[in-house]
């Protein structure tokens, strides 16, 4: 009976486990420090108030439920390669075989201070502290009487000008002109000023550039500026500073770089400049075939010789790829090396219009944005949750309201603590 | 133009606000701490895991947009009766007409930190934190290999025996023993042990005494043990002392008592043993004709002589009541002393029954539970929430599943600090 442990119940991790279902004589157990597997292509709404943290995760065991895996909720913290073991915050697990994928997290570039200031979105206490930030400004503002105060209260700043990014500024940009228009006196909250800071030459640098100039169009439509070739040289919490240029705002959010999991670190084999853990084509450690890393933990290059960028569709695909090749090892069988089958990408800018690449075809427009929705409800996970989805966002493009316009607590002094 | 505030958008405030909302020559300010209205009727169903946050709350600008008044997210702190100004932790709000409507809290009797152990159910960050509680004494039940802690985790107590308590514990039962039953491996949920403790002689002391033993029968049924005559003495992180009896359980609920805001006592005029401001037959205060308390912080008599109870149906009346007063006053007609209508009372106990008394009728079982839906549908403030919640509700009803089984932050560290 070989004993195979998967780390993380993400794209990756999820889509492995889900593979291995019908494996005979193996034992399966996975790992998560949450209850929830997250659909994160859909945090950015749950920060923006339109849809709630319920709508875009479901529990791991229900995702798993009736299969041959095991669910742990533990927080891993160190593999023992040696010893092939997992230690976690609540016992270790011995295994045959690994699947790392504990994924990346934000990162500030060696100003991790900067973080207070200028919160990412990769949790849902994130978003949810993103969207009480939004919400909060928009009160402070309608409170306040300075007209200075009031004017950098209505300032939101997005750092880094990839999708995250760009569907962050445009869903301020379109919950300020349509949601809220009618809800303040004192304040008219069409004067938000929305300002999306980009370090390189242009922003979607993933995307054909054309489709990225018809999205900075879309932006500028929405009342967004778009700064490019800016780069921010310092955040406090009233604004930020972009060269030496300083920009008065109450709310930063950051959309502008990763880093890979610590934990990658304690496999003791090489990691590259951001932390993603260097794989063999069969997507194992050097010296450990029975070890794998898979989704935004691993760097693994494409044909192009690039490394394969840190998105759901690859970990799904090295997923399955990853239990394949276990199972291809308990049968006797050679193992083929990994090849991403790359489908497209897709960015959404506010309510109706998006870019998108598919199966080699370029749209842009309402076209596009629906497409994106397409995919993303098929993709979400859960039936129950596609249907609730699916209705709200019907009645949100009707009626132009956020469903999920709460102001609950300060999740944020929470987020980064432990769970008990 | 005469200045009204509204302090506290409950039930209450939001009633009196909206009935206002065709007055002419009047100038409405309606303050509260929070942003949203919450249904709070159904808040054991956030804790429980089967309705989002969302899907519960409504932002007040949006509930009373398009009207004459204007909202303000502030928090009250006092009240200047003579100089007739509400006091807020950002700046102070003069009125001609004070509607003060604080609604109430959780009291401890004195045991003020009990609250660490067994945290209450008024608020939505306070229903997070419970389900979180819930789902986790389940995980910690799955990977715990000591048969005691096991039995610990995997044992609830419910303190208090009306409404909430008994919603509490029939969720709680119905939860471990359909929706999680097949999802874990180690343990089985439906050796979950729920205890209700009640000091009184029986649970539901304000239904019929047949329908309160029919509702006891259900509870039993969903393996809910109910203590009565037993009075809790202490209460630890580990478990409960119920006279002089130790029963170790990780999670401890807390729906006995209540006490009114403290807001109240700053109007200097006399109180009940639990805060209540003791209005006269308009719901003024004595000298101050232009001062209105109502809702859950009020102490009104009702016809029976004995104070009414602190529900949604009350709180809805005397607001709209206090605006009817106010209207009058403006008009130059008399003040007519408030009367309340009794229209009936709910509880429910799981997914399909439920006790009723509503037009003086009295109904259990499923019938009851279909009033008791319909009714709280039917309420429910926002009608795009009511859609989904009808939605969510069916598909839960059809599979048992619940949808909002997230484990979230540890959102209590940040629930009792406040908002900046």
């Amino acid at each position: 009976m070989k004993r195979i442990v998967v780390v993380g119940a993400g794209f990756a991790g999820l889509n492995a486990a889900r593979r291995m279902q019908r494996l005979q004589d193996v034992d399966i157990t996975v790992i998560d420090r949450e209850n929830h597997h997250l659909f994160q292509p859909l945090l950015y709404q749950v920060a923006m108030a339109a849809l709630s943290p319920a709508e875009i995760a479901a529990p791991i065991r229900s995702l798993l439920a009736g299969g041959n895996a095991r669910v742990i909720k533990a927080r891993a913290e160190r593999i023992d390669v040696a010893g092939k073991r997992v230690l976690t915050d609540s016992g270790e697990y011995p295994y045959d075989y690994l699947l790392l994928a504990c994924g990346a997290q934000h990162a500030y570039f060696g100003r991790e201070e900067w973080e207070q200031n200028a919160p990412g979105l990769k949790t849902l206490p994130q978003a949810t502290e993103i969207r009480r930030r939004v919400l909060e400004a928009f009160e402070a503002a309608e409170r306040e009487r300075d007209a200075g105060l009031r004017r950098q209260h209505l300032t939101f700043v997005v750092v880094g000008g990839g999708p995250t990014g760009v569907e962050l500024a445009g869903a301020i940009g379109e919950m300020s002109r349509y949601t809220l228009a009618r809800d303040f006196r004192a304040i008219d909250p069409r004067q938000t000023r929305v300002i999306l800071v980009e370090a390189g030459p242009r922003i979607l640098p993933s995307f054909d550039a054309g489709l990225a100039a018809r999205a900075m169009r879309d932006l500028e439509s929405l009342g967004v500026q778009v700064w490019t070739a800016a780069r921010v040289t310092d955040i406090t919490p009233n604004g930020v500073t972009v060269g030496n240029e300083h920009v008065s705002a109450s709310t930063v959010l950051w959309a502008a770089g990763v880093r890979a999991a610590d934990i990658g670190r304690t496999l003791g084999v090489p990691v590259d400049q951001v932390g993603r853990v260097i794989v063999g084509d069969d997507l194992s450690v050097p010296g450990h075939p029975e070890v794998f890393v898979i989704g935004d933990l691993a760097h693994s290059q494409g044909e192009d010789g690039k490394p394969l960028p840190g998105v759901a569709l690859v970990a799904m695909q090295q997923g399955q790829y990853a239990a394949d090749m276990i199972r291809n090892d308990l049968l006797g069988r050679l193992r083929k090396p990994f090849r991403y089958r790359n489908l497209g990408q897709l960015a959404t800018i506010g309510r109706s219009r998006a870019i998108c690449e598919i199966f080699g075809l370029k749209l842009s427009g309402w076209l596009a944005w629906w497409v994106w929705l397409l995919v993303h409800i098929y993709r979400l996970s859960g039936f129950r949750n596609r249907i609730i989805v699916l209705v709200q966002w019907a009645w949100s493009y009707m009626t132009f309201t956020r469903g999920a316009r709460l102001i609950v607590g300060k999740e944020w002094q929470a987020y980064g603590k432990e769970p008990e």
